[in-house]
């Protein structure tokens, strides 16, 4: 038995919080909300991401950082990309000495063009604490549903990455181990926004020849920009990357897909803010993504498109135009 | 202007024929049945693969093979995988000496698990008419819409792909050069198996993390067995390989994955084809590509998996189980 702490009661921290509980573990689940914090302790639902789910009671939810992390062990990380750092910064001084940090965080920091982990490892100090991250097709809902799921958790000790696997595995969730915590963390960070693109290409009508199509090269643009940042092809070609892909790209519950869609059907940004209530990672994180490649010298074209339409200088109909429709040509220098 | 006949009037061979005749020639399609040649040729429409669809009137169909053939320059091919080597041994006297062939086809042959394109070989001899194949996420009934798809036309000569590239291309349909038509072969015979899997996790009530996963390993598997026959990674990973794998995992449209989801929920393919009075490639192939895996000592668990179900020796529950829950192992072994 392990004491594990979640930091951020959106749907992938909670049903996060329900895997370690199903693990056998007690689970601190902190909320920014306190009446949230109350309604998963006393209820054991998270009506806002998860309803409808009823969460184990070894799952005690609370809004107090320092109560969330008293004693914790594994420390795991579920709040928006581009909130981490302050909100990590206010944290640090609760999290216990030997805790193992796990993010779950999917993007690249605006202004820094940090990956999450590097943001984490700013922010606690080089020496202390090793620092996880856990990604792959993982569509918080089917967790939830206790539906089957292979995922990855990737460190650059080996030691930590198994310690947690079976820490966090049950029968319906399967982790697999990895050492290239960069291929993760990209793999899941530019996946979102090629879920925009392809989200972009359905609210204008296109089928599934158009989204295959947008996947193919978005893993291909993926896989240019992570190659030269360290990241490992296989990784990229695995769970962490095509899976997840094509997990936020098919499903109906992905909230950048499902952002792209109304772009597509011709709302702004701000329009789809408005109406749905809900951001998307990104949305946030294709800028500091396009900048990193910028920087490094590699073409993405879908992730600058998106880019170009999220800023309002092109519509989505001149994205998948310009996708779909470019000048003949070999396809290796395509992919 | 060139004469484009397309041997084959199903759903993908009348799709093609649109392509062709859109892209500006005269276009003979060849059906097995009279009937049918004659409502295409007078109706323009195939009621029985495009219901719906109004056909180009540059299309005239007939059944009788030396007709369709007579002064064909591109002669493309769609049938069956496994009835390929008798018709096509009786047509060959009637193809034009200077004729390119063109495989639409995706199977293994049974017996001597060769590529289609190595079946047409055998069957016209070794010196005459250069063997292309064209393949992608192209599901039929989305090109016949005239949505825009990409594709790959491979042949192992450079100068006939580009000519077919030209001669193929519409403002719709963008094919893309490849000279590695035994990765285009493989990726196209391969992904049937998978979306018979995928169908099966749907049928059971699985949702897109399974499907994500299923990909994933599903790529794994054709990649490893393409090297070893000495396929490009490369063209796997791009749209005739995980395009056309995604495309035919995610549309409704997909008679394998169809067919999967049938055998999921509980039908034996006895059933399914006595209630669909339909076949799918991925049934007549898998066999095939399994044995060809053998022989060169290649694992792929989900191909076996599907053969097992296929023969009724295992039900698709213990497939799926086997998938999603072996043991807890590092990721790089896997994928």
């Amino acid at each position: 038995v392990t004491r594990v702490t979640v930091l951020g009661s959106g749907s992938w921290g909670t049903a996060f919080a329900m895997i370690a509980a199903d693990a056998g573990h007690p689970v601190a689940l902190w909320s920014r909300r306190a009446e949230l914090a109350t309604t998963i302790t006393i209820y054991h639902e998270n009506p806002d991401y998860l309803p409808g789910i009823t969460l184990p009671s070894a799952i005690r939810a609370t809004a107090d950082p320092a109560e969330a992390l008293a004693e914790a062990e594994i420390v795991v990380i579920a709040v928006p990309s581009q909130i981490l750092r302050t909100t990590a910064a206010a944290w640090a001084a609760a999290v216990p000495a030997a805790a193992v940090l796990v993010s779950l965080m999917k993007g690249i920091e605006l202004g820094t063009e940090l990956r999450m982990s590097e943001v984490l490892r700013e922010v606690v100090g080089p020496s202390a604490h090793p620092i996880a991250v856990v990604s792959g097709p993982n569509l918080a809902r089917e967790i939830a549903e206790r539906q089957p799921a292979a995922s990855v958790v990737a460190c650059a000790d080996p030691v930590v990455s198994a310690r947690l696997q079976h820490a966090i595995g049950t029968s319906y969730f399967r982790p697999y181990t990895n050492t290239d915590v960069i291929g993760c963390e990209l793999g899941g960070a530019v996946k979102n926004v090629i879920a925009l693109a392809v989200g972009m290409a359905e609210g204008m009508g296109f089928g599934d020849n158009s989204r295959a199509t947008l996947i193919t090269r978005g893993l291909a643009e993926t896989m240019r920009l992570g190659v030269v940042l360290g990241a490992e092809p296989q990784t990229l070609a695995g769970l962490a990357g095509l899976g997840d892909l094509v997990a936020t790209c098919s499903s109906p519950l992905s909230r950048n897909r499902t952002f792209g869609e109304n772009l597509g059907r011709g709302m702004t940004v701000a329009e789809v803010v408005a109406h749905t209530r809900q951001t998307a990672e990104g949305v946030k994180s294709c800028a500091s993504i396009l900048a990193l490649a910028r920087r490094h010298g590699v073409d993405m074209p879908i992730t600058e498109a998106v880019v170009d339409v999220v800023a309002g200088r092109i519509a989505p109909a001149e994205m998948v135009a310009s996708m779909m429709g470019r000048d003949v040509k070999p396809e290796r220098t395509h992919v």
